[in-house]
């Protein structure tokens, strides 16, 4: 299969084409649906206390289809938008390596669990 | 730019190595994650009432950051997981192709609009 | 302090009235509105790993004003749609009273924890 | 019906004890919850694209029950953690009144769709 983000892209947009389905698609729905379908991901982990593994065939098929819908539509809000998603990625990694030196940073727990430091929300 | 899923996410994780935080990405904190940047994408058309358009600069660099955000975590649980990226989303159009016929679903607007359709509910 | 649900309520919307802001309020912004609050109390345990507690001052602090944010823009959607608050949470739990009848359900771990029973997912 | 917040919340544990569930509801499994529910709220204006309103009985129904479920599982959590659910709220208020002075906010659409203001997040 191939490992090209715009191979993939496109076998989702034929999905769509094929369904004239362009026309719900406006920003504003695709961020709404983009957030749905986080949440059924994270549903995968509804009152799993202290277990943060996926340590079941079950809860793996549904991370597979979950995290393939959050893909979805990221990559078809990216593509209506016009974003080219290896840029905007890599530019998002050259951000977050200015917020966060690496040497600076380094396994530093606080970093990470420190939830309310407000300039670290975006990482 | 490369296309390449695979070296994006090489390069996302060099990233995180540079910083030893493996450690903090169990599933169940990185689908957290996840659903925490699709709020923060999902912020930007707050009070934005019918327009639904990313019709401005400012909205656009927000965009951008966020939609980022959601690609890398995506990735990075899928690459924890051992998740084929382009396997997992052409498995999931596979099956949406099955639940949603082209010739029955084409342009129906009520298909997508009828949001209490259980259906429906992971496409 | 009153513990009355009017006047809580009556005290949320004489605030939004001296701004006048009942009118960026339509219901697809509030409900848009109170998962990112929602999001927002969840960042308090993003990678928190297996402590699922909320045990320092700063994290009960956050707890308070997002809960709060939750509660507020859920009274004035209820409010703004002419809803009995009271009424509406009664009768879920009577739903919820006949979809897991008490001497089926006690102490049953697997119909919590059985994240993909689809029955369950709007308990 | 009774407009206490107390006696509500009583009602919602009596369902809870009655089931022995409290043992799975621990805080971080809490805000995930809430979220959860919140994003089946915003399932019902999923795809409505300029159509922001409540205009259907179906949708209506369906508000009924998700926001009930988001103030079943706020009640809970702060029922959990000993809050008082009156002054959370009044105290947010006071703080956003501290934020957002009435004469400088009135009926500014700015203040409220510059997303962007980080300042006004919690709002």
């Amino acid at each position: 299969m191939s490992d090209s983000i715009k191979e993939l892209t496109e076998k989702i947009l034929a999905f769509r084409d094929a369904r004239n389905w362009k026309q719900f698609h406006n920003p504003k729905d695709m961020a709404i649906s983009i957030s749905l379908e986080a949440a059924e991901l994270l549903e995968v982990f509804q009152w799993s206390g202290t277990d943060t593994a996926v340590d079941t065939e079950k809860k793996l098929a549904k991370v597979k289809e979950e995290l393939a819908d959050v893909l979805i539509y990221a990559l078809l809000m990216g593509n209506d938008l016009g974003l080219d998603i290896p840029e905007i990625v890599s530019n998002k990694i050259d951000e977050n390596n200015r917020k966060y030196p690496a040497e600076k940073a380094y396994g530093k727990a606080d970093k990470y669990t420190a939830y309310a430091a407000k300039g670290e929300k975006s990482e």
